[in-house]
């Protein structure tokens, strides 16, 4: 059995990265502000509905530097869905104050699974939720798209499936060693997006994040196949936070 | 006989990838967005009749994130007719609310084809179909350009000819896996466009996308020698939805 | 004598490749529109009363996809008449309803000449013509600028004259298989732009781009020494079809 | 224990560099000058205030060619502080007349430490004095970010944790060399930013940087491994030279 | 001693490449026009003055193709001098008519100096003025960025100091033969721009750039060591061409 048949699926991802036209913005006026960041607040509502009802997830964050200003990260069961929310934020009275920044499209997967046999792994709670999981509310979050190289004799996918098991096992060790510090959220993107994976991390401490991803660069599948495309790292935004970058 | 005698083509194909320009979109009247959509539905009224004639093709799809709103795929029997088309939606009254994300120029390619002595290929009903396909009506596209390598000793063009079929052979054999499910589309590009070929991808499910682009990265002509540029994935556009993302 | 001695130079080539600005072309009046159809078309005429006195050429033609919407290859016996050329666009009531997408400055280059002893192959008329071309007015072009590689052991410019000229001579083979079907102009700009060369193709049947090119890619010399930079195609624009890529 | 577990963080730092948008501020009335250039003044002194109460560092320099106008080095204690900083003068009156050239997130490092065992480095005052540093008031900043190569057999990442040692020492005695001409700030990104480390140097002759940095490209750790993003040079602004920079 | 210290250091390089706004240009009044080139005109004789001071100097060249219209290169005594005349520059009524394409920060070196012992080389009167050249007033110019190579095998910085010195003789070889037709200045960019050097060449003949960039790419210290960023090639501007490029 091939390795693409030991993924499993659950929710599509849009990591949806946008900048706020700032002279746009100041030159509007306070009921235009209004009705921007009421339309926006009615979004929020409405995501966070579905999020209740567990059928979707949110989470929204500001980033740190000039490569974006917000990032809104969409968990929902099909790529309609995701699409839908893009073209209502587009529409919207808000909307019209952002840029597009960059946007990553994926998939959350396990992979590597291996479920007892004759078990259905989807019928596993433990996996079901990991695989539609409810966002975490933690003070930060970090994403990034990755690759496993194919350069020559650095090559992931020419390494035997015994190989590739051994140095992601000694991975997941350095990833264990963060529990309760960092939550991780792999999704595939592989026929979706332009890289392989996206990495989603969430902890109360950025400095967790540094010292996780420089920890991995070390362990062989990282620092020999590890390709990396940009890093955003972000502060969670609340109803009032959100407010207080917009307006003071 | 050399390899490049051995492709046949058929139509040629255009990928138009464009975005909405939000702004100027939200800010028109009711009557210049009713004006833009009758344009925008008569110019795909035309494309439908000539579909309906067979004298060409059109896939209409949405794209997922930031990279492009909509795209639009089309097949014709010359360059002439394809760039007819580009000017016709650049000078029509929906054209001026988009803007230019990606295109892709290619010629629909049947590629190591091995008819039977003295049979003239384009003859061969099943293969005339297949170099001037209409296109599928599936819930989702895929579409990403590609090369072979040609880096030191991962050279695709310096291997043999058995060697290239015998990878070749087995590369197959996984797109067959997907049959029913997936149906791709191979077109070529080299003297066209900035990659070797285009690959378009339909499927009712999306995750199959993700499954057999996947499974062929570990085999070696993947592995060792694909080299790809970036990935769109889509949702189908009727009337309906067409309207629906862009008036809400 | 060293291989760059070998090179004779002929006519500077500049390519000059636009696009439209859409949004302001359609919002101009039917009397801007006049002015600067009518602004074009005078620098059309100067420009082949150059070609009739053979003091220089020009070829016209539209590029299929979103890269530009026109291509004007000149071809003069200095650099100042390319940037009075150019200047004179941009200061023209056409060239303001247009956008720079791209551009090559080079020089129509003969490489490897073997003249006979004693000759001066500037005065061999064959010779003298290839330099300084009057170009074809077939229906496609096909652009593109590339350098020989300089990778590790991939290294064209450690090779021995011997071995150049071998791997060289087979590759004008290929070419030669094409006559008739494919006119080839080779411009060097090292020196001048980022690429070594300028290919500049012409056909009646654009399809022969693609057998060529694909055709010479299996070829020693381009399959591990070729490097490729952005390929354009394009139709052919006469006087009417460029007023009804305008205004349909 | 690992390598990273041997970092020592202080400060996060963001580095922000802006243009002057020119042709709006040409043409802002002396009023809107002023009245923007108060804004800022009120920025740069609630800056100050902050640098006065070591709770965080401001350098301010202008960056000499196009690559940017004003760089904003920004030292704090958390990324939220960084983030308010960044959007308090975007909302500023002085914002709207700039736009975002290049930003660097980071935290201060001091990397492979070996404290006396049984003390905590922190409580060490001159480490925690280079963890939280001001910055000099040098005449000039030189800033860039770099990584570690993982390149086939150049991989810094793979190597045995004594050879990095042995190779960092003697890149340590090129530095020390540099003691009193050159001030380094090193910051780590890994998981914030797109490089895997910042590098600012302080001087007062600009020369300096060129002399270190050529003579450490020669070091193996630089030779072999070192991956350069882009230079920013520049020179310190004070209120007057600010002004004279947008006053004339 | 290292390599690094034996560079020697002349006058700072600010090369400012920048095209016209021609849109906004074309649409300026004629008295607008002449106040933005009464502007440009101030300026440039007030660089001329600081030239025959001997305190700096200009070269003033258009660019052939799109990559920009107009290059200044400025040499002086300080970075601080050439922030001034950019900033000046850009708050010029000419200023305002164009846009930033490119520009490069170094200074003007010479390497591998091999003075007398005992001698100050800045007192060799030949030296001073080669490293604060009177820029030449040739009918071309060449520009181009460029790095040594740190490529596995192909490590310019692991050779041993004979080995870069032998291929550097030969190299000066190939120079040499251009005395009297192409004038060359190196500046050194390490710490201060992208690449590590910038080479400015001049020439009356704009086709010896290509002949002697060609001839010294088959040299082994370019051929395995010379990476090339963008060619700009240009021609000289007076007071007259410079009025009749902006106004025909």
């Amino acid at each position: 059995m091939s390795e693409a048949a030991q993924t499993l699926e659950g929710w599509y991802a849009l990591h949806d990265l946008r900048s706020i036209d700032w002279p746009a913005w100041n030159a509007a006026s306070a009921a235009e502000k209004d009705a921007a960041l009421n339309d926006l607040n009615k979004l929020i509502a409405d995501w966070e509905a579905v999020e209740a009802r567990k059928e979707g997830s949110l989470a929204l964050y500001s980033i740190v530097g000039q490569k974006a200003d917000l990032i809104f990260m969409h968990l929902r069961e099909t790529l309609e869905e995701l699409n839908d929310i893009e073209n209502a934020f587009n529409r919207s009275a808000f909307g019209r104050f952002t840029r597009k920044e960059y946007s990553y499209v994926s998939v959350v997967e396990l992979s590597n699974y291996m479920a007892a046999p004759g078990v259905d792994p989807l019928q596993v709670p433990e996996i079901a939720a990991r695989l539609k999981p409810i966002l975490p509310k933690s003070n930060h979050i970090c994403f990034y798209p990755m690759n496993k190289k194919r350069d020559l004799q650095d090559n992931w996918y020419m390494l035997s499936m015994e190989d590739r098991k051994a140095m992601m096992r000694s991975h997941g060790m350095i990833g264990r060693g963060y529990a309760g510090k960092v939550k991780q959220i792999i999704s595939g993107s592989v026929g979706f997006d332009d890289w392989e994976w996206g990495v989603t991390l969430f902890a109360d401490d950025a400095l967790q994040f540094k010292k996780l991803v420089y920890e991995m660069r070390f362990d062989e599948v990282s620092a020999r196949f590890g390709e990396f495309g940009a890093f955003f790292v972000g502060n969670r935004l609340t109803a009032e936070s959100l407010d207080r970058l917009l307006r003071g």
